[in-house]
Order: C-alpha cells, then structure tokens, then sequence
C-alpha cells in the first residue's frame, strides 16, 4: 500500500534500531532467536503510531524514537509469550520462537525483550519520563489483564459481547492508544493534543483488532500468514463467533436453521456464507467502520493538531488491508 | 534465628504491602495465582537488604519501601518462570504456580510481576527515580541473562568455573547488589557510600548462591522444600558439580578412584561422603566464607555508614541458614 511505500525509511529505520539493541554479549540462546524474531519483515504500526503522533502535534520525530522502539519490543515481547499460550506455530509465515527454539526459550526471549523495551523507554526526555514511564508500565499491565480475560474465555460458553470488548480495549487498544498517547507527549502536546491522540488509538485498536477477528475467517490463508480459521480451533471468543451466538440466540427462526455455536460448522466456505446469509458481516463491518471514524474524527476535533496527512492514509490502509 | 525475629515486623510490613499490590479488578486467572505466591512466607532477603541499607546511609525505611518491594517482586517473578523452565513441582514447600494452574497462567503471572515491580519502583522519589529505573532495567536484563547461560550449560558437558561464576554474577548476586545499591541510593547516600553498598549486595549474592548450590546436596530435605539433589537431575551445572569435575580432572589418582561426574553417584550419602574426603566440602566453606567477609568488609570500610548493625545480623544469619 502507498503510505507504507512513502514511509519505508521510516520503517527501516525502526527496523535496523530494534536490532541494534540486542547486544552483541548476549548469550547465544538469546540472541539467536530474538534476532531471528526482529529481522521478520513487519508493518511496525505501532511505532509509526508513536513517530506519526508526534509528527501531528508538531514534535520532531527524534523525539518520538526512543518510545516507538519502546511499543514495538513490548508488542514482540506479547506476541512471542502468547504463542506460546495459543500454541502457535507460525507467525508472519514463519516459524515462532517456541517452535524452533522451545518453551523454555520463548519464555525468557520475551522477559527480555521487556527489558529491552524498558531502555528504550529510559532514553525519552527527562522531563517527559515519569508520565511516559507510568503510562507504559500501566499498559504492560493492562495488556496482562486482556491477556487473561482472553485465555479465560476459551474455557467459558457464555461470553458478553461487552466483556469481549473490555477484553480487547485491554489487549489490543491499550497498546495502540499507548502508542500515539506516547507520541503526543514527547511531542510536546498540551492535554487537549494527548487527549484526543489517546482516543484515536484506543478506537483505532478497537476497530484494528474486530478487523483482525473477522480476516480469521475472512482473511487470506497465505497473506495471513498463518492459518485461517485458527482461532476457532481454540475456541477463541472473538467477535465474530460471539455476533453469530447472539444473533441465533435472539432469532428463533435462526436457532432452528442455523447450529448454535460458529465451532459446529466444519467448512469455512459454508461458515462464510452464513455470516452473510445473517447479515453478520455487514454488521461487523459496519462497526469497524464506526470506530475507524471515531478514531479519524479525533484528529479533527483539535484544531492545533497539524500534519496528520500521514496518519489518516496509515488509518485508511490500515482498514483495507488483507491480512 | 533471632535477626529474622527482630525485623518481623519489617517483614509483615513488606509482606502485606506485596499482597496489596494485587488489585480486585485483575482477572481471577491471574489473582489467584499471584496472592497464592505472594501468601507463602519467605525470608524476604532482598526486600530487607534494600530497606537495611537504606538504614545503614542513615536514610529512613520508608524511602526505600519502594524499591524493597520492587525487587522482591521481580524476584518472585523470576522464581515462577525458573520454575516453569526447570519443572520444579515444589517452592516453599507448595506445589508451584505452574504446576498448579498450568504453565500459560504461570507465564501470564510473571509478566504481570514485572508490571507491579515497576510500577512500584515508579514511586521511588523523583529525584533518584531515572537512576534508580535505570540500575532497576540493567538488573532484569542481566537476570535473563544469567537465565540463559544456567539452561544453557545445562546442555554442555564442559563449563569453566570462570564461567559458572560469570553466570551466578548476572542470574543471582546482581539482584542482591541491585537491593542493596537502591537501598543506599534512596537513603540520600554519597557514591563512596554507594559503591560500598554494591560491593557488599555483589559479594553477598555471590557467596549466598555457591551455598545454596551446597545446600542442594548437603541440606535437609523437609527444611529445603525442595528435593534434595534436584539440580543434579538436570544436569545443572553448580558450583559442587564443577569443583568436583575439576579437582578429578586435575589429580590422575583421583580419577582412577572416583568416577568423573558427580551425576555417576547414584547415592546421595556416599556423594557426600567423596566430597568430604576430596576435600571439596572445606574448599567450599571457605570460598563461601571469601565472599561474605568480602561482603561484610564492605559494610566497614566506609567510614560514614553507620547502623549496619542488623545488616550484619543478617548477613551472618544468612550464612548459618540449612535451607
């Protein structure tokens, strides 16, 4: 897509940072994999959330650095300890650290890789530290809690949609709004500014992470990069399989045409086909929709926020990607 | 022993401050576990070390009430994965956490420990605050470190006792200088004052770590909590395991009589025996007691830390411990 076209050195720059601080003393079992997790090609929204941020409250991007560092080792620290809890095997095509290198392994590489992302975190202006430092700490925290309502989840039969979105916001948007929340700061915005960078990438998250649930089913199998359908397997609660209870729940004329339970269906291409059938995918689609615009709406509510060009095409691609 | 008698009510304090820092509104997947961690009672060394010297600086303790909770929380959060990567079915005389509610929670458990360790040490006073992070953050990096390089020759037949030692620095003794250095630093210390403080928590860790590894073979199985010998079912390299294949290596008599490794025992009494009659035991004892004079050398050798009287009791207590 263009805008990751236009904002290539930027993500390379990020790129050859992130590998630069795995520290050549670092023992071998460390380092391999973690070396072997950064080089893997990414999208690194995150931390073009944080640069971009800071970019639309007038910042230097410099200044941004040390905190889009910071979200991205925080948000490879999440992904390598959470597949080793979902038991994935492959992640962006390749295989993931507990599979080549063992549980054992992934569990310490992502221990410190939140050490690693605390030093970046240290390097941010003086007196930005504290509000940046607590900020971060308090999403390490969070994105813990989503992490367990998630994993409790797969053992119950009744979820909420609500307790499902409490469950993301925690999971998902609390890194997203960290990330442009950090940006806002180090930028130098005043409360409105961080304000409404904090509500952008809260709904952004939101709106990323049902998008995310629903190319589960939607998605691509080779783009993805990893198997279509995986989070059924598991029975993941996400949107997508909690709309379809609530929809046959609701309607009788549904329970008796439809299983009650997206698990029950064994073929995808017919699983599909009901999301439509009932309408669901326009509804999730729609409300993707709803908090994409939320998030875009709060660039424009403050009138000081300058050059968020960028932001708004990264948003737009965002919500049309494949994968 | 009387010092620990002394200081109950520090420890109570320390305890019940550790407990609170669990919040209601966490997931019950990840409260459970961490009140049921945090219940058990332990010698809270670290946490008394950092709050010890703070006393000794002439500080007062609720300065480095912070810090003390900080590290014993990043303690225990190494304790949960180190169990999880060496299947240790047993802490404290209590099945593990992994063992008790399965290794995803108990992964998930150690990274919300990191987030309440920093969170504590985010109220440290300002002014010593981007130090204190500082030395915190360099701590839990060479504590993964120190993990590595312990599962690491766990797979080699050969490791040097420079080797062993050089690990033991990063995966032990760095967390006991870090206790007593944020003690010191919190307290308004000098850097002479500082650096006496970090030599004594390095040399302390060192010396307590070559005795637990001791212990391990010579220690009672009911007062350990743990099997007696556990380290040599896996192939652990320690301090007795490494001596003893040095002081075979070295003597052509000894290697006709015993066999090469301390693993070819298959008796515990007859191993602790041929450490007798080598002599390893005596070598140990007084390598041991190297280290703590070193430690306790430290305590008197600047002339303006004054109260050191209990770090003392503690540091003596700690070498007479049997478990």
């Amino acid at each position: 897509m263009a805008i990751f076209q236009t904002l290539s050195p930027l993500i390379d720059a990020v790129q050859q940072q992130l590998q630069e601080s795995v520290k050549s003393e670092f023992p071998a079992s460390l380092k391999e994999p973690i070396l072997y997790f950064l080089e893997a090609p990414g999208k690194k929204i995150r931390p073009l959330l944080t640069l971009l941020s800071c970019q639309a409250v007038g910042g230097e991007l410099e200044q941004a650095m040390p905190a889009a560092l910071g979200v991205e080792l925080f948000h490879d620290f999440t992904l390598i300890h959470d597949d080793i809890m979902d038991k994935d095997d492959l992640r962006r095509g390749r295989f993931t650290v507990h599979k080549k290198w063992g549980e054992d392994a992934a569990i310490l590489v992502g221990d410190l890789l939140i050490g690693l992302a605390y030093q970046k975190m240290l390097q941010c202006e003086a007196r930005y530290l504290p509000r940046a430092l607590n900020l971060f700490n308090e999403a390490l925290i969070k994105v813990c809690e989503g992490q367990a309502l998630d994993k409790e989840f797969e053992g119950r039969e009744q979820v909420s949609l609500a307790e499902y979105l409490d469950m993301i916001n925690k999971k998902t948007a609390w890194l997203f709004k960290l990330s442009s929340q950090l940006g806002a700061i180090l930028g130098g915005a005043g409360s409105s500014e961080i304000a409404a960078m904090e509500n952008f990438g809260n709904s952004l998250g939101i709106g990323f992470q049902i998008q995310d649930d629903w190319l589960d089913y939607a998605g691509e199998e080779t783009s993805l990069g990893k198997k279509v359908g995986s989070d059924l397997k598991l029975n993941k609660k996400t949107y997508v399989t909690l709309k379809y209870q609530e929809v046959i729940a609701e309607s009788s004329a549904a329970a008796k045409k439809y299983p009650p339970r997206l698990s029950d269906y064994h073929s995808l291409v017919e699983l599909r086909e009901v999301l439509y059938e009932l309408g669901i995918a326009d509804q999730i689609q729609n409300l993707i929709d709803y908090y994409i615009q939320d998030a875009l709406d709060s660039l424009e509510k403050v009138q000081t926020l300058t050059d968020t060009n960028q932001l708004f095409q990264l948003v737009t691609a965002l919500r049309h990607r494949q994968s």
